[in-house]
Parts: structure tokens; C-alpha cells; sequence
């Protein structure tokens, strides 16, 4: 495992005696994904390869989709000069870290993922053309399922030992018209990913209790 | 691992010689979280305890949202009047499978999460009131935040070796009068969830290529 373990365990009791001992997922595993894994603020140089990105879409890909629609895609920020758009695009506390982050990728929802669907659910013909008739559809559909699968890719990214930094801190329209214009792809998302750097994150912050969050009718 | 195994490896070769191989996490939970698992759409009639929804709960719960703003609720339909009220406002295919599911869960936004922030993000004292004078990026913020939960959730509860089976062919609108009325929670998915059944899954349906989905600038 290469996430720092330099974070205390949350809940460190959990793995004797708490729910997290119920789970068929291994205490490893769920150490890497979700309690030790952090946003990470700060990273080390090491450089992020496309070879490493397709590991991690390799298995983000799998996660589920309504209809199987699977609308995201992703822009690798390589070259400085776009790197410079981006930059230019985000809030002021995303800025500084953007700029120097091994990889940044912009996660975009394709709002004419509907094209595809004839290869992608292919035992509902009718379906590209239900979705090409319903604008409004065809926006809250994308948007709604790209923004599952930048979670995936979320936990992907932590799958293959790196970090990332997710962020919605931008202008959409601007961004939209530096990368996206004349086409129908819309940011959801801008995540930064690398190894953590020094001092990578500050404390955890509190998560709401299960009875804030669950009710039973 | 209690995911059934009926469904072929996608990418037999993977753990051999292809990009699987390169993650940290282990194939086994890359099985259980990605690559076995599927949207089940029978299930047994083995009951999903309180306790395990607690465990499913504590795990989602680390994964990452905006300014920590957690703003998923989640109603478990456990009465049977409840449940018929729900099944009401679901599409036609969903009515079936979604009556006898061990358990259902209804998976909100809450609108007024920012009620919350003092507690989930204090180090921002004027966070609360922002969202409060602008209802729009309250709405946008909560449901963008938790459908990122609900891919969190959907991850989690493989996790605990139960399958899920997302929906989002539901009337809203009656789906949120009959619940959440008096509330500013909107319905994001229903899940159902239980142990996969008979015949729970059709074969995989194919994913998009890395180059139809990755580009490069």
C-alpha cells in the first residue's frame, strides 16, 4: 500500500470490534479506498503515466451506469499551455496546487452520450433516439451518471495507490468554453493525482453520525 | 467473498498481463467492488440487517465531498405500506423486482445540508450562510455532492458482500411527495439490496474504450 499512513486510523477500534469487521472487504482494502485515503492537497514530482490512467479506467469502467450510458470522459491536462487554461479557470484556493499537481484531469459529462448507446445497450434500440427527442432528459441523465462515475474514478485513482485532490471549484462556463467549445461535454469535476507531498492534508474532518443520515419508515 | 461467481471474469487475462495487475488494491477487491460484481435484479430472501446497513454506512461515509458537505440522507423502506407507496412511483420495470428486494433504500440529496456545516466543516464559519443566500448552488452543490454518495454507497454495500441494484426510473416528483413532503430532500436513486437471487444479472454489457473516453491536450 502507498497512501501515507501518516493520518491515525479513524475509528481505529473498527477492525476488532466495530462494523467495519462485518464487511467481506479486507481491512486493507477498505484502508486504501476509504478510511486512511485522503484528498490530497500537496504531492511529490513523481509523474503519473497513461499507462498508470488506464489501469485506473480499466476498473472505474466497471461500476455501474443507468442503461448502461457510462457518459464520462476525461481530458488529461499535459501540456503546460493547457495546464495554463485550466489554471486560469479555477477558484483562488485551487490555483497554487493545480499548477504543480504531477497529473490534473478534467472529468466531463457527455451530454450526447445517447450516440453511443446502440453499442452500450444494444437490446433497446429505441433508446438513442428516446434521448436525442428530451434535451432536459438527456442533460440531467448525463450529468447525473458521469457524477457516479467521477466517484468510481475517485476510488480508482486510490485503487492504484495514488492520491486524488477532487475539486468543483471552477468556473464551468469558462472552463467548459476553453476545452469543451463546440462540443457537448460539460466539467462535472477537476481532480488532481499524484503521491501525497509533505504535508498533504489537514485533520480529518467530522463525518455525520448514521442516525443523521439514515431514517427507517 | 459471497458475490455469486456465475458471471465470467471480465478480462480473464487481467491479473496476468494487463493493467489489473498494476493497482494496489488486490484482485479480490477489485472482484467484489468492480469486476464481479453486478446490478442484481432478483435477489434471496435473506434479510440486510440494521447492522449491516451500519457497516455499509461507515464505510461509505470517509469517501470525499465538497467542503466535507455530506449532504446524502438515506430512508430505509422497511414497512410494508411504505414500500408500497414507493414501488407506486417507479417505472414499470422497476415495480416487480423492487416489491420483494430484501431491503430498499431511498437515496436523497438534502438541500439543506448547509444546516450541517458549522459541524462538518467549522474551520469556515461563513459557510452556512453562503449556501443559505443562494439556493441554486445550495441545490447544485447537494445533489452534485450526493450523487457522488450514492456511487459511494453502491461500492459499499458490494463491499459488505450484498449486491445493489440502482434505479433512477422513478416520477420524482411523487416520489419526493410521498416522502419527503415538508422536507427539502429530492430523490436522487433507489437501491435495492439484498444477497443476488436466481438469474439476478443479464450478461455484461460492454464498456467504452480508454480512447473512446480518455483524450490528451
Amino acid at each position: 500500500m502507498t497512501i501515507s499512513l501518516q493520518t491515525p486510523l479513524p475509528d481505529a477500534t473498527d477492525f476488532e470490534t466495530g462494523p467495519a469487521h462485518q464487511l467481506d472487504l479486507s481491512a486493507e482494502a477498505q484502508d486504501l479506498l476509504f478510511r486512511r485515503a485522503r484528498t490530497a492537497n500537496t504531492f511529490t514530482d513523481e509523474p503519473v503515466s497513461d499507462q498508470q490512467v488506464r489501469a485506473i479506467y480499466d476498473l472505474a469502467k466497471w461500476a455501474p451506469t443507468s442503461m448502461n450510458n457510462q457518459p464520462l470522459r476525461i481530458v488529461l491536462v499535459r501540456s503546460p499551455a493547457a495546464r495554463d487554461r485550466l489554471v486560469e479557470t479555477l477558484g483562488e484556493g485551487n490555483k497554487a496546487k493545480t499548477a504543480v499537481a504531477p497529473l490534473v484531469a478534467i472529468l466531463a459529462a457527455d451530454h450526447a452520450f445517447h450516440e453511443k448507446l446502440p453499442k452500450t445497450f444494444p437490446h433497446f434500440p429505441g433508446a438513442r433516439d428516446m434521448f436525442a427527442a428530451d434535451e432536459t432528459l438527456r442533460a440531467q441523465t448525463a450529468d447525473l451518471n458521469a457524477t457516479l462515475q467521477v466517484a468510481y474514478f475517485i476510488l480508482a485513482v486510490r485503487a492504484a495507490g495514488l492520491a486524488a485532490g477532487p475539486m468543483t471549484g471552477f468556473d464551468a462556463g469558462s472552463l467548459n468554453s476553453a476545452f469543451f467549445a463546440g462540443s457537448e461535454h460539460k466539467v462535472v469535476a477537476v481532480v488532481n493525482i499524484g503521491k501525497p507531498g509533505q504535508d498533504a492534508w489537514m485533520d480529518r474532518l467530522p463525518r455525520l453520525d448514521f442516525d443523521e443520515v439514515v431514517t427507517t419508515v
